[in-house]
């Protein structure tokens, strides 16, 4: 079963925030039940909330319009929830079928994240070593995932690879989802702490680096997890491959460079308490929590999206 | 207080496991109480467990032969621990004042840390940004410390600097131990995860990194705790000056390089369970979990020792 499954009228969805602990699929029935799913991250990855919240549309008996706002407001900055449900509002007023119109989104993620592994897979070979920064896997997606796609595609195809994750502090996506979603998939997967991928790289156990992206500027800066800059200067200091995966969408041609690309800044106490049993550093130490960082566009080997690889100097401007 | 402190005849160690969230003097009485101490890591850091041996081989009474061998078994692989025992029974076979020697031996470790800080803080400026990776404080050495020895006698002679300090996975050193060492010292000092070195440095706000060392073999190489490779690396990209501070006796000339310093491996559990309240991967889930990394010696601005100011090409056989 998959993250998000429509089966037999009813949609599943497996509750990422018990994961690694336990595997619990939840049936929401209510629109309460979906609002609080996307609030509460049960369900998180931009696409796969936006797959969702559009089965919300369809399967909720409510005034679509009221729903949509309502929805909305669960994740105001998701960018690909109000997306998705103002397509199927627009879908509900043409008088198509709801249900249609949300597996149809569901599909398109699906094929989207299919031709992203198969273009990363085409840059790989059969016992490469890799790293994978946070989670751009299947549970943020759907079927394959973006970042981790050429894995899961590569093992269908028999290919072994020897993964290392990062962790990725301070909400430990990369050990909570991605070591998960790899060894439910049967891949060679070892994590280690974000401050041990320098020693992993000088050794010669990676060939190459994978990572997803929240936004690509017109000249291929990308913003991604926090971390994720450092693990790419790394890689151009060891002589490693460098790859961002991520849907053509992500490039922002609003942004002509990652200078114009905002950070989000988050809570101290995600680096002091959460998680750990006792906080980790004094009341009064403050902390710096970005939640993303800028890699620039010349420690990227090349971007991979749905339309193919793209490669230095980026310029998405002309090529569109 | 300092972390180790003799008055009145009773020796006071502040309890290190407590810290952050409680500061417990302890004071032992038994040899029992010093075994305990050493091998449940209340006393850290190399200098600062042979200062704590030391008053251990002054205060028990004891076949004092018999004292070392038992107090050397609570950490086999702690060099400082058997030489300040060593010297302690020479002492003793000499006839010497053993309190006299053990004040000695902390005196002098007291005299390394503040030539080791004096150079150091030569090489700083007021009013700059430093980032600190694990911990190199007082409360693994005396009194001022290594890595953080030009901090704190720099806050003593009235300069303001900016600190940021990586937590340093998997034990949160820099976390638990040099957050609350600069906090204490009304030091501004920020937290951040190991993964946002690179941000900071991207920024702008970082002057100078300070790091110590467990090793540094002849031609510089330095190895010290896992991830300092990795801020090396970054230093040098964002061209910011990367300082390793240690005493001069770290230097190892039995070790050309660092491909000669064996890396000692821990556990999993140390990764996936210690400090978190659920672990945080699959059980079957592997972990690599080296304790530490050799930095290449071309990454290193300067290494500073209770000698000097030493700059690269570092060539320490023949500076000898």
């Amino acid at each position: 079963m998959n993250n998000i499954d429509y089966k037999d009228g009813k949609l599943y969805l497996l509750d990422q925030t018990l994961l690694p602990n336990e595997e619990k699929y939840i049936i929401p029935e209510t629109k309460e039940d979906y609002y609080n799913a996307i609030k509460t991250l049960q369900v998180r990855g931009a696409p796969a909330i936006g797959i969702f919240a559009a089965y919300a549309m369809a399967l909720i008996d409510y005034d679509k319009a009221a729903l949509k706002s309502y929805l909305d407001s669960a994740r105001p900055t998701a960018v690909n929830l109000s997306w998705a449900t103002a397509r199927m509002l627009k879908a509900y007023n043409e008088g198509k079928s709801l249900i249609d119109e949300a597996i149809a989104i569901h599909n398109e993620d699906k094929a989207m994240c299919r031709k992203i592994s198969e273009y990363g897979l085409s840059l790989l070979h059969d016992g490469d070593g890799i790293l994978t920064h946070c989670n751009a896997g299947a549970l943020a997606t759907s079927e394959y995932g973006t970042g981790l796609g050429p894995l899961l595609l590569g093992k269908e195809k028999g290919y072994s690879f020897k993964v290392y994750t990062d962790e990725t502090r301070p909400l430990l996506q990369g050990a909570r989802l991605t070591s998960y979603e790899l060894e439910k998939a049967g891949i060679d997967v070892t994590l280690i702490c974000d401050n041990m991928a320098s020693i992993v790289m000088k050794q010669g156990k990676i060939d190459a680096v994978l990572v997803g992206a929240d936004r690509i500027a017109a000249n291929g800066d990308t913003a991604n997890k926090i971390g994720t800059s450092g693990v790419a200067v790394l890689a151009k200091y060891y002589g490693v491959n460098f790859y961002v995966l991520a849907p053509y969408s992500t490039i922002d041609l609003n942004c002509e460079s990652g200078r114009d690309i905002v950070i989000e800044e988050r809570e101290a106490d995600e680096i002091k308490k959460l998680y750990f049993e006792k906080p980790s550093a004094l009341e009064e130490t403050k902390c710096y929590n970005p939640a993303f960082d800028v890699t620039d566009s010349e420690l990227i080997t090349a971007i991979i999206t749905d339309r193919g690889v793209h490669y230095p100097p980026f310029n998405f401007k002309e090529i569109l």
